[in-house]
């Protein structure tokens, strides 16, 4: 069956997440519903990052196997002019038949925006969590390195039953623009609201409700209840998927 | 009487430009009536750069004086708590009676952002224009050169009886961000649609609908009907203003 790579970006404010539910306006929702459209057979897809209700994407990949090989640019064409303004499909490109967007990546990239500003910045307040000014940056550093390598991460993640919670993070760092704060954090693959628990963790911090050494006893206990703050949908972005090059 | 000093932000896009305007939606008529509403009291503003409908500003400043002493805290935070979100204070400072925002700044600087990805990114739709692909930096960037420096600005600028449109520009120059081309520009001040007008000429450069030598000739003939596109206000941010440090 031929099978593509589709690369998609979009503002999640007006979404109910990615994957379908019913009844709901979902990303997958208008995409597949696009497809059928436009493909009028039947398709399958896969996609890199479940990303959840409110949450943003500008590097998502979805794989999309066919029945019939599929005309690239029209498609490209015919699904931003359906798809836009909320919704950009950046690129369509054939893969091999045993391409999965979910199960071939490697690594997944997310970006976390702070605004640290007096009052939320206009421009960017449907990307970053305004938390004004007094979020203390050395302690919210020293509670991030922790969280490099792998652990069980439990205590951040809304648990599935029977599956592991062990992740690895290569990348786990801060970086300042003006009343910014970035976190840009990458692991192989991420549990179930892991990176807003974790921003809610390093927010606790910065602002003095926990302790910068926390992080540890906080992973240690695998107790999701040690996390009580969940940082908001609206900050985060999926930015990129890693795959090994063909 | 006491002065001050408002460094303020905003997304021009509900807004019919800065200047008040009878029966339309303008930021200094927002920004008044939420002055007259916490003040009681007759006051007087000036502003740094008069921004056209639809274009925002990261760093506009506006003077302010009063018939008497204001308590900055709590005017900053009644005044974000009526303006937020599209509109934001970000200080408010005490100054000399002297200061006027508009006529003490020694530059402003904007940027244009372009945005030449096959779609619109939908996270930065609000403030980029949208050209798609196929623009060609290197014929840009040889159109921008002859830009800086003292010049008449004629061609470039909605003329106004009377005024010079002598201008000089101390910054014209392009980043490139992903599919992302961002214009700085730096001048003592601007005249009317001048950033626009310059970013739809060099547009028209990049797309081959005009010559990259071109800049000196328009500029020569102080022709208006020389620049044929003007560039959409909505990629256009009043970043930042220049003051002598007092």
């Amino acid at each position: 069956m031929p099978a593509y790579r589709v690369d998609l970006a979009y503002d999640g404010s007006g979404f109910r997440g990615y994957a379908s539910q019913r009844g709901q306006r979902t990303v997958q929702g208008e995409l597949e519903q696009a497809l059928a459209t436009l493909l009028g057979s039947t398709f399958d897809t896969a996609v890199a990052g479940r990303t959840d209700a409110g949450v943003h994407a500008r590097g998502q990949v979805v794989s999309i196997l066919t029945e019939q090989p599929v005309d690239i640019d029209v498609t490209l064409r015919s699904l931003n002019g359906i798809l836009g303004p909320e919704i950009a499909i950046n690129r369509i490109q054939p893969v091999e038949e045993g391409f999965n967007a979910r199960f071939s990546a490697i690594w997944r990239r997310y970006r976390y925006m702070l605004d640290c500003g007096v009052a939320p910045d206009p421009l960017s307040r449907h990307l970053a969590w305004h938390v004004g000014p007094g979020v203390d940056m050395n302690r919210v550093r020293s509670a991030t390195e922790p969280l490099i390598g792998e652990h069980d991460f439990s205590s951040f993640c809304r648990s599935v039953e029977g599956r592991s919670n062990v992740r690895t993070v290569s990348e786990a760092r801060w970086e300042e623009d003006g009343d910014f704060r970035r976190f840009w954090v990458r692991a192989n693959s991420f549990c179930h609201q892991m990176v807003r628990s974790v921003v809610g963790h390093l927010y606790d911090v910065g602002r003095g409700f926990a302790d910068p050494a926390s992080t540890e006893s906080v992973l240690d206990s695998k107790d999701r209840s040690m996390v009580t703050t969940v940082a908001p949908p609206h900050g985060l972005t999926l930015w990129e998927v890693g795959y090994d090059e063909p």
